[in-house]
């Protein structure tokens, strides 16, 4: 089946298109946002703040889930919907980006360009088979094997509207050949993934297949083609998209440009501000990524600065004694209060509650505004000009 | 001068009195809980969010404002009120006790039966003079010194509407002949509070005595005569008040009784559910006590249960599956979203942002509805049979 992907305008100069998908639970507007509910949150907001930031659809973590607090339980409890109480559309990744991040080590470096997070460190892949991954779970130690078919079971259980195929997710520093032996198992995988949910996936779900490749541009437009000629709904493209960003647009050009235009594309795991107006610019529906809620539990706001790559510091030093609000004019909920950069800066620095939630609602809501302001400008015919003045650093 | 508290009940069978006390920025609205904003925020809100679950007034703390961000930097920032965007009432501890927690090492202890906390690890307090207390202050090393002029001028930086006296806060190991001394001491430091207040202290600042003894009765009484007999404009009572409840609310007892009605009472650092209605009961008027936030932040939530001191481990193992609400009928908002005791325990043991807030969010609705119905029942006449109600487990 294909998903039922409305496109409601679609940008003469660029590959940009604007329209609306709905899913079992309701429509997400795409271009659009979607948030990491990891661990069944958006870490800090309730489900009604998200809603009421403008997103439509948040992302559950598959891998996270299934070892705590377990995919079971949450279908027990009536399914990930009901467990965290958000009623609209959710799409699970399918836990092939943490199950081996785990067990290159460095993958999660390689390809978000920052420190190995914890379950890199507890956690780890004692094999990768055709069948399936074999692995250490960072919660308990317990050995445990992860197949295509396990994945489309645990999020089966988690009951969400947008399942994501099992892959693997190549890093940067493999050899040509390692991704290519690679994505070719992906594609069986993909096969094995769509064959066990029309089987036995829930009633409504949707499934995404992967594209993969890595930087090599046959590679993508191979995969791209194969995920494509398949029953899959919906294409995410993951893996290592390059060292730099003019790579990463072109990894994300060769693939959206020979995909069908009807069916709904996700890009995983990218969202700073220049990668969302280049990114849709290229064709991509939805995007996911950590950057707005992990900067703003580490103290880090986004401004409409590109030169500082849109973000600035609140814990700096400098802000001590700043009288000045956290971003001028910002309309966000956050801002609306009124505090200080001064205060901002004392109560980040000391982590508290308060300032990381608040930051945290800053950021989404910046990064909704940019993407809503993207997608009004394809719809009226303005894509260029909205997307040249937010990369010239005009506030969204 | 006298503060404007009108008293507006009596209650006829006990010390129980409802009122309403003005302060420079706004009413509250007597019996009343005070809910920590120990640096700057309550952990987790922002001030609407306190404001709406109906709290007239936070409680600041001058200690630990003064070591950081400093109260020099707040006061170039317009005071407290303006710093934390909270605009209703506040009042602020004199720092006695934080200083006096770290000397004493295990005074926290003893006064609130619980674990030392963060800066009697890291603090010291270096020697205690007639002058006032040389201490090592927890964020820097450095070496300080708090006399009750400067605990008084770090109040009028920070501008609160109602500042206690540095007083000794004794713990209850020490003995007779220390406490009486202590508290004499204490006295003479309350008349230089008062002293530098009326030449220094801000416009429309009120002060607070605080009555001292130990637990011992003619200690205690003495105090309260000495303390009733300045020119104070409100009594706080402080120190240890006994090594279990019946002590501690004979203590109050004591010293309530020789109070003049029109003077608003506070007791300091308590709120356990069974000691408000017993607090109430002695006449006090409002109360502070970490209780409820805390509580919260450590996975614990407010029921109406007295079996269980009012409290359920959201953490607990047995919970991981349930499917009941929080609290059942809770009318407060974290309730209202509906996630059941397996999800917030999963959240919570986990401590997600979200849990943490929103358990502090129902703890202090729980402590706001108890106080409210308190103060309806002194007003209505039917004190007894509300609080023999909420000691025998209906919900407020």
């Amino acid at each position: 089946m294909a998903a039922d992907f409305r496109i409601l305008a679609q940008d003469a100069g660029s590959q940009a298109r604007a329209g609306v998908l709905t899913v079992a639970h309701g429509e997400i507007r795409t271009p659009a946002f979607v948030p990491l509910a990891t661990k069944g949150s958006v870490r800090g907001l309730t489900p009604q703040e998200v809603r009421d930031l403008g997103f439509d659809m948040v992302l559950g973590n598959t891998f996270h889930l299934h070892l705590d607090p377990g995919d079971d339980l949450i279908a027990r409890q009536g399914g990930l919907h009901r467990f965290m109480r958000w009623d609209g559309p959710i799409i699970t990744d399918s836990g092939g980006f943490q199950v081996f991040s785990m067990g290159h080590g460095t993958v999660a470096d390689e390809i978000k360009g920052r420190a190995p997070n914890g379950p890199s460190r507890s956690g780890r892949v004692l094999s990768i088979e055709e069948d399936g991954v074999r692995y250490r779970g960072y919660t308990d130690g317990r050995e445990r094997f992860m197949a295509p078919e396990t994945s489309m079971e645990i999020q089966g259980n988690l009951a969400s509207d947008i399942a994501l195929v099992f892959d693997e997710c190549t890093p940067f520093h493999v050899s040509r050949e390692y991704t290519a032996r690679s994505t070719e198992r992906t594609h069986r995988w993909l096969d094995r993934c769509l064959t066990w949910h029309d089987e036995h996936g829930p009633e409504g779900q949707i499934v995404y297949g992967i594209v993969q490749g890595g930087v090599y541009e046959d590679l993508r437009i191979e995969s791209a083609q194969a995920v494509a000629a398949s029953a899959c709904d919906g294409i995410a493209i993951g893996g290592s998209l390059g060292a730099e960003k003019a790579q990463m647009y072109e990894v994300v050009r060769w693939t959206t440009e020979v995909l069908p235009a009807h069916k709904p594309r996700h890009l995983l795991g990218i969202g700073e501000i220049d990668d969302l107006v280049a990114g849709i610019g290229h064709g991509i529906d939805t995007f996911d990524c950590a950057m707005p809620t992990r900067l703003g539990r580490h103290g880090m706001a986004l401004i409409p600065d590109p030169d500082r790559r849109w973000r600035v510091d609140i814990t700096a030093g400098a802000l001590k004694d700043s009288d000045e609000p956290l971003m001028e004019g910002c309309p966000c909920p956050a801002c609306a209060i009124g505090w200080s950069r001064g205060y901002l800066r004392y109560m980040a620095k000391n982590r508290e509650l308060t300032a990381m939630r608040m930051l945290t609602v800053h950021n989404l809501a910046f990064v909704q505004r940019t993407v809503a302001r993207l997608r009004d400008a394809i719809i009226s015919g303005t894509f260029d000009r909205a997307a040249a003045e937010i990369l010239a650093g005009v506030a969204p």
